[in-house]
């Protein structure tokens, strides 16, 4: 057995513990996670980011879903770890394996950080059988010698002419709705809901410019829980202005247990973590449902609005001149995935306000782009030949804006399986792009307008058609998105106003061949107000061209190519003035009427 | 006041109570109500379908919705019940309006018949103020003196060569979910699901082919609570013979007052009336959602799908018929809207298994048209004129399934705008009904396809684009249909399955001028099993032409004509062979390629 694990195992037996659940999570249920959190990957080996590892007395378990049974299986090599392969046919979930070897035994003890599980998950064990038993505890310090310190970087002011809203203006509204919905306190453990309330911003996390802080807010205080030496003087001085007190990070559980029994407060559950919501003194009145900062931070205001478009704006600037570069140089040198994941970061480097990349860039030549996760490593890297698809989806954070865009690139000939799918794809994208709607649409009353091309003939792809996108925060946004049926996990159907920003994105994968996904990013805008209600549409802020190489023209109605068309257009009226002569020429071609 | 509301007021007066409601429904929560229950007509004089009264000490009030607003101001003049018009800004609701009643008392006391109230609206009044009191009465049986009995008309089997399934396998299935659910008893207060779960149809209410009873299922017995002198001798020992006991309509309230503590029930509280839900012994645990036989109805077998296409066959010609007349007629002889529907109720007639409407038919010219719930009566009748748009909206009871279309038929030549919206909406109707899609939709994810024409536009149809229906039962049915948001109190948000079978009724209302609407039955049908999971489409039913000379032929792609063409050819293939020669001869017309 892996080395770490056994001493895991050692300590299992001094606590009494069966069996220890190392999750991938941090205390925030954060997507990303900083190097501190990385216990399961330490204890296992295994580097992908889901995962779960199960230790018990004299074995261990991962699960990982598909993206990962490849690489999984490489890396648990000679561990002894049981690789469990989720999704597959006598392949148990996590509580369903914890019932089976909780059979024999009178008492069960499952153990687990309750910091980094959620309570979900700590409620859906209990409940697995009557003779399991929880302890929350963390075992990981006492086998982790050289663990990283827990990310604490700057925190910094996130200027009111790209928030658009004081911070003194959102707890105004959130207290507004505190009051409606007759509570005193709220708890606030999501990361980017943080750092949105308060127009603050940090790097504790990659790609998620949020800091590591837990927040609670009263009728007349507001509190941050993180480590006061992250402000420098000026910004604590005005934060304290605001009415806002800063404390240590560990607090927050503190003024959770020490909550008076009359207390009347809202917390997410799902969100919260098992150690803090187990910890609410019996006899406080719970309001458990969505955070009223979650819809708030959701529908962008006018000033957020306006840097969407600009940065949106500068983002297309790079990724077009990356195009450019990489249509007029593929088969003169030599183009790596790698080379292109560079390229691209380079380019946005020397755009206004850009900060790092919102997610790390999927460069994926060929075959490489039917594997949806795909993200090039050195191990994987291979150079892009001047034929078949390349698959690009990248975003950068900006100070005015978060961006996320997909382009697929024919790099020679296509085949015609490969013209017909970027062309059915397309159509998809462009049709929900253009829709216009009556206000109380959620996203399931949209998704069938982008996957009906691929629904028509038996075909799908098996991911969400768009998902919310943060302003100057998370890649992946809460409560918008596009999907055509409701998954309980996935708080994405929210129903649509002015202000949020979702993206567009159906895809085609052929496995061992390529992969297709042509991704906009749409701003939801009133449309117009009628007798029959409000109206609203969807204004496209990404501007980049669609390769016209890919398309099968006499698969497109001509509704779809005045779409594409007029796209194009606008896509080469705002972006030319940016561009070399060279580079503008070749926009023009690339964005010809067709 | 109108007299019989001061006999009530007498009534409430010696039974202390303040305020006393009178619905419109029957006991069992039915659509349509027999003439025992029209107690709300009878004290207000108010003849239409939806109204509720409260009556005071010394005032009366009746809520109706704008469908009813014109025919409410009429028939309350001189009664001095005052009309209030919900939906309409500064109208409150009943809760409203008892709420502030109440302001002014220590104890208010609002009476209603809780049989015919339900649990949600009971519990409603209680909640809108800690000083109202309910007291459970019916006051109406000591004032209406002639009421009419309750309707106990005799009970018939309906045989499995149309039901599909006998009614000891659907009370196999049914005990099978009470087993998962962990329930002992299931009790089932809705109309439509005892007639479908023992195979027995009635003729109690007008169009639903239902009996009055309530039903409860148990491990190893079923109860039918009806007036036993309905059956006759045979269908008695049949249904012995399956284990069904029938116990007095009264006995159903024993039943639920002596559960014993410990015992775990069904019921839909939703559905369930405030005296039978109030009943419910304390202890006793209940599991409140959705009954296991509204999806089982839903899903038509195999037997019932076939069953469908002989009835919409049979349907298709008489309908056909009716518009060949018409259309053959109009401008030679006079036609009224009443003579429609009685041309159409003849047609039917002459049909096979034919047992009556399914519901009041719509026959409405021109501006009648706009009226969505319009239904001709002796002093609203008018004469068809040459020109403009007649709507028919019509459905019939068969032994072999229930139909229901909506035809929109050019009487002379038509406007622009008269062409246009017939096209746009048939549009609609035409791409919904060719929606090809993944198991795991509901309505609310195709809805948009009937919708976007108009949409596009910024307008509109104020109502669902389609509704559930039963086989030979309620032509409104959960709970499947098509819904772009979700409406709390409508069932109508069901994952479709093979089986389901749903109206698709995309129209437009231009009022004061004319009314389109285009309806035809879709059954939901697989389509096929792909490595991206199982596709599913509806295959339409209903066999009637849609009247070519309303449409805009530049307003329709390809495709869209494609689907026309291809329905109208099958519709002429399928008919033909049941139609005079020149019927034949127009329909060949009717149903040109365009």
């Amino acid at each position: 057995m892996k080395y770490e694990i056994t001493l895991i195992q050692n300590e299992m037996k001094k606590e009494g513990i069966a069996a220890y659940v190392v999750p991938s999570d941090d205390y925030h249920g954060s997507e990303y996670v900083g190097a501190f959190f990385k216990c399961r990957e330490f204890l296992s080996g295994f580097t992908g980011s889901a995962g779960t590892l199960l230790i018990t007395e004299n074995e261990a378990f991962l699960w990982t879903d598909g993206r990962y049974f490849i690489q999984a299986e490489e890396e648990l090599k000679g561990t002894d770890i049981k690789l469990m392969r989720m999704g597959e046919e006598n392949v148990p979930t996590i509580t369903q394996k914890l019932k089976e070897l909780a059979k024999e035994s009178k008492a069960y003890v499952v153990g687990f950080d309750g910091r980094v599980v959620s309570y979900g998950f700590g409620k859906s064990v209990l409940s697995c059988a009557s003779n399991i038993k929880i302890k929350d505890i963390s075992l990981i310090d006492r086998v982790w010698n050289d663990r990283p310190p827990m990310a604490c970087e700057k925190v910094f002011e996130l200027d009111v002419k790209y928030a658009g809203e004081y911070r003194s203006s959102k707890l105004t509204r959130v207290r507004k709705a505190m009051e409606k919905e007759g509570v005193d306190e709220l708890f606030i453990t999501s990361l980017d809901d943080i750092a949105w309330l308060f127009n603050l911003r940090g790097s504790d996390i990659p790609c998620n410019p949020v800091f590591l802080a837990y927040a609670k807010v009263t009728k007349d205080k507001a509190f941050i829980f993180t480590d006061k030496s992250r402000f420098d003087e000026a910004l604590s001085l005005d934060i304290t202005r605001d009415g806002v007190i800063i404390e240590d990070y560990g607090n927050m559980i503190q003024h959770i247990k020490s909550l008076p029994g009359t207390s009347k407060i809202w917390v997410d559950e799902q969100k919260m973590s098992y150690s803090l919501t187990a910890s609410i003194p019996e006899g406080v009145k719970v309001t458990d449902k969505m955070l009223p900062t979650v819809l708030m931070k959701a529908v962008k205001n006018k000033t957020e609005m306006k840097n969407i478009r600009d940065s949106h704006l500068k983002d297309g600037v790079a990724v077009t001149k990356f195009l450019y570069w990489l249509k007029t140089n593929i088969g003169k040198e030599e183009i790596t995935e790698l080379d292109c994941v560079n390229k691209i970061e380079e380019l946005r480097n020397e755009q206004d306000l850009y900060v790092g990349p919102s997610f790390d860039t999927i460069a994926a030549f060929g075959a490489h782009g039917a594997i949806v996760h795909y993200e090039p490593t050195e191990e994987t890297n291979i150079p892009l030949k001047a034929e078949s698809l390349a698959l690009f989806d990248t975003g950068g954070q900006y100070l005015d804006g978060t961006t996320d865009i997909t382009r697929t690139v024919a790099l020679g000939p296509l085949t015609k399986e490969e013209k017909k799918y970027f062309t059915l794809v397309l159509k998809g994208h462009l049709n929900l792009a253009a829709a216009k709607f009556k206000k109380g649409c959620t996203g399931m009353a949209l998704d069938y307008i982008a996957r009906s091309p691929l629904w028509e003939l038996g075909e799908d792809y098996n991911h969400g058609t768009g998902h919310g996108v943060g302003f100057f925060l998370n890649v992946h946004e809460a409560p918008n998105g596009f999907r055509y049926k409701k998954v309980p996990e996935r708080d994405d159907g929210a129903v649509f106003e002015e202000g949020m920003l979702t993206s567009d994105e159906p895809g085609y994968y052929a496995e061992g061949k390529f992969g297709i996904r042509h991704e906009n990013l749409l701003l939801c805008v009133n449309d117009r107000k009628t007798p029959y209600g409000e109206y609203l549409k969807f204004e496209t802020v990404t501007l980049v061209p669609f390769d016209l190489d890919g398309i099968d023209k006499k698969l497109l109605t001509d509704k779809e190519k005045e779409l594409l068309n007029a796209y194009h257009k606008r896509v080469c009226e705002k972006l030319k003035p940016y561009l070399t002569k060279e580079e503008g020429a070749w926009l023009e071609k690339a964005t010809r009427a067709i």
